[in-house]
């Protein structure tokens, strides 16, 4: 094999409670890397598409080749050419876990590319680690449902402990994508290190109940456990109008609705595809309603992760 | 029907990570209520075994006859009469739901006395306030399962919001107490007001982690999940040998093992009734070793709760 092409989905993370720890994935849209092998040594990056020329050229810096470098090093594999190719198909800091789905798709490309030395599960340092260099920390709430699909849960990040969940097949997620930027460090800068036991002890509550209802296919208890008191109610004021569209995307049959990661986007969770459709219209309104261009996407739960194409 | 008898069983409230969130019932000990009517209005007390002559006799001050009143005033009931019998089978102030077994004992039996006016779910609040004479404050972690058996969570106090899980069959739990004493209320009192965003989601993970390892009968990860980095920490300093017990407990085969309620209980979950067996007398043992006296009951998990005798 001398080339591939790889996708990685965008994933919802954090969903609603569960801040750091839970995570999931959508069908689309997701980054899409092509590697083809060159003779010459080194990893190069010729072309990066939908990034508005704003994500680095180089490969040491670049999410999406970094993670190459780190499974080739560790792999001890040297003298290996590749020209890597970059489709971005979904916008940087929309909190749609835009570097996540870079550095999925560029480590699972890699490792097919080598015959598949490791396994999904063994990736996930590595594209922890590409992730890292986007948003400073390394997180597995993106990363990890990107690369594995379904529901995850991070149970412990010393060591790494993450597993996924059932779900309800007939769960369709809405992500709404307002045309203003976040940054994720800024958004994580503005969080209070300490949180009020009562809060801790409302959050752990609704912990558990998402994680219940799920399995359950409990569709009442997903909705009344979609409740974040402590990180939705700091950060949701950098989202202009939050307010406002979480009370349409509910009005309108959602079963709730939170920031997707560290925002600005907002995702809704909702039984069957068309309460996800007409949660989804409600919540662009109110976006347009203050002159904010918003984009939609309806998806079930995207239970493979990565791919290759 | 002019007499009836009710039981209501010991219970682990918190389960390590799930402080005020996690109880569970196990099969025995628990308190048994007699009532008798009589044709003199008023409900009294005619004898407590069990307690060392420590529990108030006047009705409007026990748990267990509080809990009769408030029932009869929300029916509207007046001018009933009846003797009560309570007959303590676990120490006060032990950490194994003590109040909460008299409170539900009491509540379920003169419930059925009127020809079951109210559902066990709707008992629930009547319990919760005669708990609240006990403790100080209304929490349903102990009178929760008490009163409906199995393992409960509870989503949210206000409004109440709490449902059972599916458990593993071959669960067992060890419930040691050491014989000293420690105040529920001061066992609130140590505890801070503040708890660490780091540590927050650390528990967060852990909480996920028990709901989905019980739902998924996965025993590894239930024990990874029982553990607690905000109570136990700081409650675990009352109770003397606690570390080494804690370590004998593991070392013998239980999943994992933490502080039952308050304390100074201790709770194990095993995997087979011959693990939680072996995994309390080494448990006893450390006890032993500092000349503290501690009693071992071994139980699977109550899925019934408190029952009619």
């Amino acid at each position: 094999m001398n080339s591939i092409r790889a996708f990685a989905p965008a994933t919802v993370a954090n969903v609603a409670c569960g801040f750091d720890i839970f995570g999931f994935a959508i069908e689309a849209p997701g980054d899409v890397v092509e590697i083809r092998k060159r003779d010459e040594p080194g990893v190069v990056i010729t072309e990066i598409t939908g990034d508005e020329g704003r994500l680095p050229r180089n490969a040491e810096k670049n999410a999406v080749t970094v993670v190459m470098l780190h499974l080739l090093k560790h792999l001890g594999i040297k003298d290996f050419g590749c020209e890597v190719v970059l489709h971005k198909n979904m916008p940087l800091g929309s909190g749609m876990g835009s570097s996540a789905a870079s550095a999925v798709a560029g480590v699972v490309a890699m490792n097919e590319l080598l015959g598949n030395p490791l396994t999904r599960q063994e990736l996930l340092p590595f594209a922890m680690e590409g992730e890292k260099i986007a948003s400073g920390s390394a997180h597995a709430d993106n990363v990890g449902p990107s690369l594995l699909g379904g529901f995850v849960v991070i149970r412990s990040y010393n060591p790494l402990d993450i597993f996924t969940i059932p779900i309800p097949d007939d769960l369709y997620c809405t992500l709404v994508h307002p045309d203003i930027e976040i940054n994720t460090k800024d958004a994580r800068f503005i969080l209070r290190n300490e949180v009020s036991l009562k809060n801790t002890i409302a959050q752990m509550g609704n912990v558990a109940g998402l994680v219940a209802g799920l399995m359950k296919s409990d569709y009442e208890l997903i909705g009344r456990s979609m409740v974040d008191v402590i990180i939705e109610p700091v950060r949701s004021i950098l989202i202009p109008e939050f307010k406002e569209v979480k009370k349409a995307a509910i009005a309108n049959g959602a079963l709730g609705c939170s920031i997707s990661g560290s925002g600005p986007s907002m995702f809704a969770l909702s039984k069957g595809k068309a309460h996800a459709e007409i949660a989804g219209l409600a919540m662009q309104q109110k976006f347009a309603d203050v002159g904010i261009e918003a984009s939609m996407h309806v998806s079930a739960i995207n239970k493979n992760g990565a791919t290759i194409l």
